[in-house]
């Protein structure tokens, strides 16, 4: 867990963001790839690991590492944002980790399909949930049931027997590192973070919607208007260069970033120069993977001197386009608006 | 026009604003002193310099250098700030100078009363607005006037009264600088700082509200519900030290800055360590002069490792309270909102 390669935002429990320039890789080393961890690390031996699979199934069913590995291995490359990436952002700052915009990274997982997984047990036919449990527990003060809390989130089935719903083992072509969940996590295409369940050890069939306590008090959007679950990553888009109060020279530089969506490719991405409204579009490249993200860029030629504001806003293929600003929720999730890189422009 | 004194947001007009460190001192640096300037800044010599008296006056006068310095001089500190500091802050960023939170500075000024030098002509009885034009001018391509545009703004005849209403010929003990107004600048306790007209050249004695561009297409809040004018400054604190990104050791620190509010002394400033509602009082020392900022300060005792927001509210004598967010207006002025600082404790 090296310093240098992540942004500590909590040392205990470990909670660290990739830094600026690690991001401008289309794939992010392991080593800078964002960690969100609600309770400490949990150290798991492959040798002694099992999979238990239970609940509205026919018979519950333990699966070893290596009845695991002997399914077959499919890969993802998959960006995967916190849902509470950019809280920083948002106005009040409302309580939770402060993650600045560093809280997203891309990564290629290999592993195994969540739904050959289910495949090895009989799901009652009236299933409608799956839930994930992973190995990591703690206190909450402020939990309803009490004693600790296990961090488990259930996914709707559909969702789970997705065929890119992976059960992931490898990260870019290593074994999974501690902190990212080893031996095994969900990795679930186009989902905030969170429903990405690490150290994953349980399994259970539901025939009702799950209600535990990170499905209730947190990953909630809890507005006046009511509460709704975070699902979904929203469309946003990043700034990845030039970097927060970079100094630039006065012949003109290259804006670049990323875009990605939750829910349908990146159709477009337009940059504004300066405030108000001028918006332009760039250019798309290839995204490294179905559900990854898009590299895009914008040639940006000799501006004045003095001080410049720099803004990316992007928009999916289902016409969703990222918003100037969000409506604010108390736990402080899904801050998609547009966030403004300023930069200084000099001899 | 050092550039390590001042921070450039433009450099043709010239436009800068002070570092953060140039604010830790309650006086600040007329080299760091913030600058704003609409037009390039004019060179006025003092031997040629006369001070226009017209309108509804009995007889226009003609005021020299010689005859406006032989007038008594008094003094104010007082803080001025940009109707367009922290533009930045504001979402989505609005066109106009992109301001950071350093266009608020403090000066000590000195002069002599707008009163005593509008008592050297005889005023309509019917007067009601006390029009200042500066000797700076240009173009100006959304003006609904044809031809070059001169910065001039009126004042409230009870305001260009004001006992500490100046037109100052002193900065910090030395003669008016260039950029600061030279020879004579108005200084209007209070105001946001596009009433303190520099290289001020005419006063004109007006019967009816002055509707010219600074009037009506700049320096007004252009919101859905109708356009009001930029007058007194809003109620608002900054944070001078921590400084955002800052390491800090784990032993803890002192969390200072400064409070200020354009109509009211400041009662109270309230730090909040993290985000969410937890907020408690700070210290309030003596302000260097009966307009000028509040100093504040609070002990944080050793925090956890990871990232830090530290936030401040300030809230003055007549119950006006610094927001949290405050409505959005197109020109982006008084943004008087609380602004997070974000820190890294470590070892």
């Amino acid at each position: 867990l090296s310093e240098t390669s992540r942004v500590v935002i909590k040392r205990d429990p470990y909670n660290a963001e990739a830094p600026l320039p690690a991001l401008a890789d289309p794939i992010t080393r392991p080593a800078s790839h964002y960690v969100r961890s609600n309770f400490a690390v949990p150290t798991l031996d492959h040798a002694e690991y099992a999979l238990q699979i239970d609940g509205a199934v026919a018979e519950p069913a333990s699966l070893s590492w290596a009845t695991l590995s002997a399914l077959p291995r499919v890969d993802a490359v998959m960006t995967m944002e916190c849902a509470g990436n950019d809280r920083l952002g948002m106005r009040p700052v409302p309580t939770g980790e402060p993650w600045d915009s560093g809280a997203v990274s891309t990564a290629h997982w290999r592993g195994v399909r969540l739904r050959d997984v289910l495949a090895t047990v009989t799901l009652a036919h009236d299933v409608t949930e799956i839930l994930a449990t992973g190995a990591d527990s703690g206190p909450r003060d402020d939990a309803l049931v009490p004693g600790p809390v296990t961090f488990a989130r259930a996914l709707p089935l559909a969702v789970a027997q997705h065929p890119d719903t992976l059960l992931a083992m490898e990260m870019n072509g290593a074994p999974l590192p501690p902190e990212h969940g080893a031996p095994v996590r969900l990795i679930v295409p186009g989902w905030y973070g969170m429903a990405n369940v690490k150290w994953v050890v349980r399994l259970s069939a539901l025939r009702e919607a799950f209600t535990g306590y990170f499905h209730q008090q947190r990953y909630v959007y809890e507005q006046a208007e009511g509460v709704t679950p975070v699902t979904f990553a929203r469309v946003k888009s990043m700034i990845t260069a030039p970097s927060e109060g970079a100094r630039l020279p006065l012949v003109g530089c290259t804006v670049r970033g990323w875009a990605w969506s939750g829910t349908a490719p990146i159709a477009g991405v337009d940059v504004a120069v300066g405030g108000g409204d001028a918006w332009q579009p760039a250019t798309l490249g290839p995204a490294p993977g179905a559900h990854a993200w898009t590299p895009w860029w914008l040639e940006l030629p000799a501006p004045p001197e003095g001080r410049l504001t720099l803004r990316s806003r992007a928009t999916d293929a289902d016409g969703r386009r990222q918003p100037e600003t969000v409506p604010w929720n108390r736990l402080g999730y899904g801050n998609n608006a547009v966030r403004p890189v300023t930069v200084h422009i000099g001899p």
